[in-house]
């Protein structure tokens, strides 16, 4: 399997072990390094997976059921360093109802002792088109 | 001089490039490559440098008068590869008077023919506190 292939997969994992929740899977999927980073949408970076997990353990335990979806991967391996470029749609379900937001990713993934891991996840908030503003592609 | 410090003048030229204006600087700290990430914030990736120097090329001929400093620097360095997250303070001298914003910031540099180059700019906005929101250190 090529290193793009194996490296778009670490991708799906990180994004799966959000949708499940499954926090042992997200600690699968990062180094577990203090030099690791993590933007989520519209915050200061996190360094240090010791301040990453607790974040993702926080998120991870909302009581809102959130799925998250990546799409437009766009995947480049240079010797032991990945870059995953991606979009992220993101829906919750809360008492109010769905709830959609859009995300532009970049993802850097690190090959530590035979593993790619994730060093870097900086996500920001992107305007996204809602139904009605849609170009008119059915007929 | 170490790794460190060459990545940390990189990525001060980069910041410096953006104040002056100077394309030409900023041509030098980028690495022209077609696997090359800017996302400036609030926006979708561009990717490959040929789009991205259009964004530059747009962004330093704006007729408002920018300038934008980094700080808080938090450099990594592993193999081929280095990683800058900062804190950006952008100013921006407009006809209805001064504005300002923050950003976060994940910059990557690639050593490529001897040289640290520019392979990921990804910022997004962070709030930030007006004076009158600061704490009360003077007394």
């Amino acid at each position: 399997m090529s290193d793009e292939r194996i490296v778009r997969e670490a991708n799906d994992l990180f994004y799966a072990a959000m949708t499940a929740p499954d926090m042992k899977q997200m600690d699968a999927v990062w180094a577990h390094d203090a030099a690791a980073v993590c933007v989520h949408p519209g915050r200061e970076a996190l360094i240090g997976y010791e301040r990453i997990r607790r974040s993702w353990v926080a998120i991870l335990s909302a009581p809102n059921s959130m799925s998250i979806h990546a799409s437009n991967e766009h995947v480049t391996v240079a010797g032991e360093t990945a870059l995953v470029i991606c979009t992220e749609t993101i829906s919750l379900v809360t008492e109010e109802g769905l709830a959609a937001a859009a995300a532009q990713a970049t993802n850097v993934f690190r090959l530590i002792e035979g593993a790619w891991r994730m060093i870097v996840h900086h996500a920001s908030p992107i305007p996204f088109k809602t139904p009605d503003e849609w170009p008119d592609v059915i007929n």
